[in-house]
């Protein structure tokens, strides 16, 4: 039985791991924290755990934590990892970072995006980009895993392989994200209010979201080159969901069945990435409560451009379930243990 | 391994059949039937089914199926369970029935009511009316079960300890009911399209609604005497979820700690119907997705009424969720097999 | 032209105000008073005004306001009015207070629901109940006016008739009501975020929601004798609209022309309550945006009740739209002048 | 007094040209075409306008009607105008027709989009295209009007300025949009659905949309040259607002300040295009049941790219608003009659 704590257990991401691993047959969680609820029951705020969870919620102590756990899992805001992280924690416990704080290499990069001083640099180098159907050997034998961004696992899946088959200009990437309001977080802010957001629809961070460096980071990999690309994230009036809508110039006339075998040769075996039959479009509620992501294509012979699809729920596939994916490379388990989780629809 | 048949298994409350079965671990699903989508593969109609379901959908034909299968759901419009169903069809294999054919014992309200003729009523007798918490014994033995409809199913189980109890007056009874859409179904009508729900809220079938006699009838059972109620649903704009306020006059004053112990004695054993704690309303939001029941109350010492009230997924234990409870008890395994589905929060 | 004052003008009410006036021709809006965002644009915080309002926002200071204006709405939390009214301002202009300080007669009532000690009880009982449709000629005179509650408004003019025509039993009646999440305020709260209201329904304040005693007061005039009714609120996955659905005993039996008749007798000249054809429901989405309530009834002759709907935007008829519907009538304008709002659909 | 008649009144866009009209002082609605709902009460159909409007439903008689009326509006499928038109009936009457029959000036184009053959192009080159703030003069003395579409509007208003001062590259538009669920009409489809459409996002119409087209010739005029570019409209979970996010190539560094001045001289003097303040990015919230379009940009020095944002609500400046703001052209009224509809929020 693997033990695992929570840090942040109360936020959104938090909940769904909790959600996750109480299905999970191998795993145990031992400690729920969540500095703003201490000594609550964990179930008065999620009442939906009710007599499924009895512990109480405890202080956010990563080293009191690592004596305890096998695996720790930081749901918390950036900069909380970095500044807590050291060697005597990661020599006795694994950690899953679900914050910014390890993703990015270049640590220049990551204070300018997230305007604050990295706490931990040394450990920059050592973290494992937490993709697994990219990095899956490496995250395998990882003590610190970087669990990479909602927006940027939906990005870099759904653009990868052509970027990888030299099939697009990477200079010419443009992504239009739309995402459900569980992405902004359980903070009490006037912006997220039912209200505001109900019957609504907005871009944000226009050409400055922070999970553009992430996802110029990862795209760069594949392309073999640095990439500076657009990023447009929008609130959407929906719980759960992200959807991309990107678009590249082709680098040549392809047809349908070059690209559709660009895709397959990444993702055939893969499980959680199901690249869908022609002419069908991604869509959010397709993959509710699910660790999939669905990718598709279309290409527009007229403008010689492709557009490139991916859906994906953003506390599953996006925070908690890819979460528990690198949690079962790093323990030997088989990879999708605890997430056979099939599609809720409607 | 159990092999299952659904008929009507692209409706809504068919699609949840598979969601679920498709997670049990002793049941196989061999016969996709769905009178719309012949020849169609399951999965081209439900897309969150990719890569998860492979058949293609099939006519529905009940005695070819009792042939191959041990168990068949008719998730179907009234009447059509009971213009089929024949000794030979229950002879082969055990059938759980989602539409209202075979609750009610007497066959002329059912026919008043549903405007219909009954055409199978020498089953009616034998059928079970399958609510577990109630009728737990019964169901093992039955052939042909009749699954409760949603509202019954969330009415009953909030009011059913106090009216066993003798706590209420049973000619008090007023239940104002609210459901999310997905209770309307799949059928492609003005009234359920997005724009007509959304932003809307609305009573229908005010004191006509077909749920009240099948209502009436069960607590009729608890109180002892025939009982005559007040439903009112209401369309709520969610896609799931049913919650039920219930009021009655209590028969005497009581404390909150009797009350409490009544709900108690009759669900404390119970895993799927959660009596919430000391002022914590139900929510729907709290049971997505999963088979819980959460009931609470409160004692209005003004008026010397009791509100009761109770949560519910409508597809879940108000249809598919129950359906496979039955089908654990008819087949001898623990009741709660591929039910342990944790609700699912934001 | 009248020049108004709006204390609170930031609030979902305030901003309502705000667009009604807006297009008022007798009305010019000379304060917005909004103490969380003094000197800050009105359209910063509201952009929907952009362009249309250019004005600053002000502290909320009712002596200052009295001298420049004729009329002064208090879009505050409770206690805000009571705490600050004086001779000195009734005398200077009028004040609209919309909120529960002034509705209820019995101060020592007021106190016990609201929890707070009333700061000046002197002028409960010159203020004027703000119900034109009920109170119309002493809302003409007056100097103070308590604008009634969102609930109390759709549930009093629901009910009325049949207790002024001695046709329901005043010791039945129970009031089930739901309503748009815009009635919760616009304070940052993680009960109101969009995940947590979204996809989910409800009850609150079970027992002891404090527009109970005002709903009790207004329908023990109508009775003729004090009243102790239930009241159940709940919140609703939308932003605007009340929905009550209210419940009592038939002293007699009645048909459909009667009761109809009754309402008629109270209604058929009041442009902001349409009594609707029969059977037909009423539904939120149908008055959005407008100053009508939508009432209609059934009679259940299997229990001898009948159930009384009424459905209203609870941000028009239930705040801000009555709030002028009230000015006009103090102003001696046409009681309809600025709220001839179409209902927008969808 | 204008008399006016409504071909397709019973669906969203007529709804909402009704909702107009009847608060338009010149303006007398005549005729309420509904083919579905011959003889059946407008108000039975859309109970908002219970005691508003008191008119039946008549046949779609356009000769009949242009005997009868000055102005004909044709709210109605695509061919459907094309197909009955004649210079009888435009001797007679305006028409302004909401469908696309005469948007697109070269038929071919027309036909293969459509994928219909044109009954009328003997009138396509006499047809103004009604987009006000571009073709203000020509509407002024035209017979027939070709509405623009929903899409084409948000989108050529947002770019227009930028392409016809020379400041992006014409060849590197690509156009995301984002649309409520009303502009897919009242039609009785399962993929409109309130339970399929809730808490999903998806793209449709991928590289086909038939709107492309039209975009492309009123920006191409803009451009003086021919213009492909990528449109790929989402539906989105909310019943009004159309936003579109468009990226395009700069043809040169620009600061702030140059795009700012090139907005503002298209649109300074323009009532129904709000260019926003720095660094506010649009809502569709905003502009709900307006004749507004908000519009702003962002510069990405990083790419050398723009992004122009755009919210409409679409069935007003998208639909209906914007034809009685071509009627007032037509008819010498002050272009905003009616118009002046202050956003509803929340």
């Amino acid at each position: 039985m693997i033990k695992a704590g929570i840090i942040g257990a109360t936020g959104y991401a938090g909940g769904e791991l909790v959600r996750i691993l109480l299905a999970h047959k191998d795993v145990e969680i031992k400690w729920y924290g969540s500095r703003s609820y201490i000594d609550k029951k964990y179930s008065s705020v999620y009442q939906n755990m009710f007599q499924l969870v009895e512990d109480v919620c405890r202080d956010d102590n990563l080293e009191a934590l690592a004596d305890q756990v096998d695996v720790i899992f930081t749901a918390t805001p950036q900069g909380f990892c970095a500044s807590l992280i050291n060697e005597k924690i990661l020599s006795k416990a694994k950690v899953i970072d679900l914050s910014a704080d390890f993703r990015i290499k270049n640590v220049k990069i990551y204070e300018e995006w997230y305007k604050i001083e990295h706490k931990a640099p040394q450990f920059i180098e050592e973290a494992v980009y937490g993709l697994p159907e990219i990095n899956r050997e490496k995250i395998k034998g990882a003590r610190l895993i970087a669990n990479p961004g909602c927006y940027p696992t939906c990005s870099t899946l759904s653009i990868y392989p052509l970027l990888k088959e030299g099939l697009i200009d990477p200079d010419t990437i443009i992504i239009d994200a739309k995402s459900g309001t569980s992405g902004a977080g359980r903070g009490a802010k006037v912006d997220n209010l039912y209200c505001e957001v109900n019957e609504n629809i907005k871009a944000y961070g226009v050409a400055g979201h922070r999970h553009t460096p992430e996802i110029e980071e990862q795209l760069g990999y594949a392309a073999g080159k640095e990439i500076l690309l657009n990023f447009t994230p929008h609130l959407v009036p929906m719980n759960r969901g992200i959807l991309i809508t990107a678009y590249a110039s082709l680098k040549k006339d392809v047809s349908y069945e070059e690209v559709k075998a660009a895709y397959d040769k990444y993702y055939e075996k893969e499980q959680f990435v199901r690249v869908l039959d022609k002419d069908v479009c991604p869509q959010t509620k397709w993959v509710e409560g699910s660790n999939y992501v669905d990718v598709n294509f279309k290409i527009d012979p007229r403008t010689h451009r492709i557009i490139m699809m991916g859906a994906m729920d953003n506390l599953v596939k996006g925070a908690a379930g890819q979460a528990v994916q690198n949690m079962n490379l790093l323990f030997g388990l088989p990879e999708n243990e605890g997430l056979n989780l099939v599609p809720m629809f409607p």
